[in-house]
């Protein structure tokens, strides 16, 4: 990625795909070198050692640094809520973002606790997505747009980005999403997002069904477009975007993974630098993280967005970076290995 | 609890437990009274929100806080290594305890990363406890007096309490207070802790059987005593300690949650202010966790003892309280509630 501008069709992004750097071998090498020697039984560190080596391996160094952690919410509307999929009304997002920036969400308090910044987008709130069960949500131009801007984010200097949504009647998109790349029933990806009640969960569905049904395409960009929304462009502008400059991500709950999802139909290797954050009780996270391979950092029954889930695993992933670093290897402590 | 020094046998540990105090109702409803006016859907934040009540109703107080988060690692050495259940010389627990002292280990970087204070206790290191397979590991005195060292960790003041340990040997001790505890065989409870091979790995289930049928009692305290570790009588005097003193607890992973469920068999709710920070990999403990009706809040696939999991859950218990005492509420924000 050179300039981001330059970014402007579905073709540009196709050709940014292609050209994804891969993982690191050498700095992955010298993790491997330091992290026997430490202190521990070996592997005793679990999921820990993995975070550090993952961390070696994708930033492309060694020692990896946690110094720059950036975390991005992104804000969009979306024209299906006129047909009632949320508990909310759309009123909220614009609410929610002044909420952000007076530092009252969930979301402020994780990041200030894990040293995480915190940066907000909103995405055209005033202009919501077209309703979906009619045709595209967005135009290839819209989707672009959005893409173009979260692509902005992963700034050269960070060391980890942190990607999340805020937007009601998003977890429909997320649903449809995966519904369009994966298949099953729409039943399957459907849940209660923020709460609807039995009455519009079944609405909620047929949405989600006829969504995929009046746009059904094979490109993942189409269904990105078409069913989506302008934070989940944008996520995934985000997720390619740290790719291209070594920068590791970690994804947040359904709506984020839905969008990243995207990418990982595109190319199978193109979330090989994202962590999940944490598995959301919104079912269908559980089946997309199936079928993406990925296994979540944390699973605390949470199903905010905003960010949290990934966020609150910024302090897990810290905490991986901190023993690989600071531990005393056997050698400097003068403790005997194994028999 | 008013003297620790006045606990001098097993019958005054059962007087405490008698005595124990129970949840802080009115503690409670002031949490519960807040927790849905915060600028989120209710309950989208989930375990977090466990989190703050479980803190609020143990602590006594709204809100609660963790200014003084403790840790307290106990080392102990077990005559049963001269079996050869353990893939690490005995002498490693005396040089872990240096290292420890020398910042050298992953539970130093895990209390710095989340604001805790480590203490790492001795418990006579040089004079192992018995070969339990030939008789208690322990006297009375032995364990009580461990145990009245654990309890002193329970000082005033503390906003949480950390417990685990270091002792080459003690998953063996684990496996057999479970084995004791809960029935079963001595295979459904034994794994490889550090990592034995599998000769030893039948080694070790033989000396869990064996340490159980030679010291066959109905009675908790007795199994402590019979088949524990000193650091095992010393984390279960912690959690005792803590009780009494409205402190809240974080468990470790496989040996210091075998050490916790003496107390549940004593009595089903002394548990009732622990929470437990992670899920080990060593199988024993799922089981076990399942046997005293606690869920793990990490799953990382660790096994390493030292406080390590419990010292890693306390990044998560901190950002539970972050957001429910530094969230906006809804009419602060001016953010609509549900339709």
């Amino acid at each position: 990625m050179n300039d981001v501008s330059s970014i402007s069709s579905f073709a540009d992004i196709r050709a940014l795909i292609a050209a994804m750097p891969g993982p690191d071998g050498d700095a992955r090498a010298r993790w491997a070198a330091r992290e026997p020697q430490l202190t521990k039984p070996a592997g005793s560190l679990g999921r820990l050692e993995e975070i550090s080596g993952f961390l070696s391996t994708w930033q492309g160094r060694h020692p990896p640094r946690l110094d720059a952690v950036r975390a991005r919410v992104y804000a969009g509307n979306h024209g299906v809520t006129a047909l009632g999929v949320s508990a909310f009304p759309a009123a909220v997002t614009v609410q929610m973002v002044e909420n952000f920036r007076h530092g009252g969400a969930a979301i402020n308090q994780l990041c200030k606790a894990f040293g995480v910044e915190l940066g907000v987008e909103s995405l055209e709130l005033d202009r919501p997505t077209a309703d979906f069960t009619r045709g595209p949500a967005m135009t290839e131009a819209e989707c672009v747009s959005a893409f173009r801007q979260g692509m902005a984010a992963a700034e050269p200097g960070i060391d980890l980005l942190v990607l999340g949504e805020m937007g009601i009647g998003n977890t429909t998109s997320a649903a449809a999403i995966c519904h369009a790349l994966f298949g099953g029933v729409a039943e399957d990806w459907t849940g209660r997002g923020t709460g609807v009640d039995d009455t519009h969960l079944s609405i909620k569905i047929e949405v989600v069904a006829k969504g995929v049904a009046v746009n059904r395409s094979d490109d993942p960009l189409m269904v990105l477009r078409s069913v989506g929304g302008r934070e989940l462009a944008a996520m995934a502008g985000g997720i390619l975007g740290a790719r291209m400059r070594r920068i590791p991500v970690i994804l947040d709950g359904y709506v984020c993974t839905a969008a990243a999802a995207v990418l990982f139909a595109l190319d199978r290797t193109a979330l090989d630098h994202c962590l999940v954050g944490h598995a959301s009780v919104e079912p269908g996270h559980r089946r997309l993280l199936a079928a993406i391979g990925q296994r979540a950092l944390l699973d605390m029954d949470m199903r905010l967005g905003e960010a949290s889930g990934a966020a609150l695993a910024v302090g897990v992933v810290r905490a991986a970076l901190a023993c690989h670093t600071g531990m005393a290897t056997f050698a400097e402590a003068g403790v005997s290995d194994k028999h």
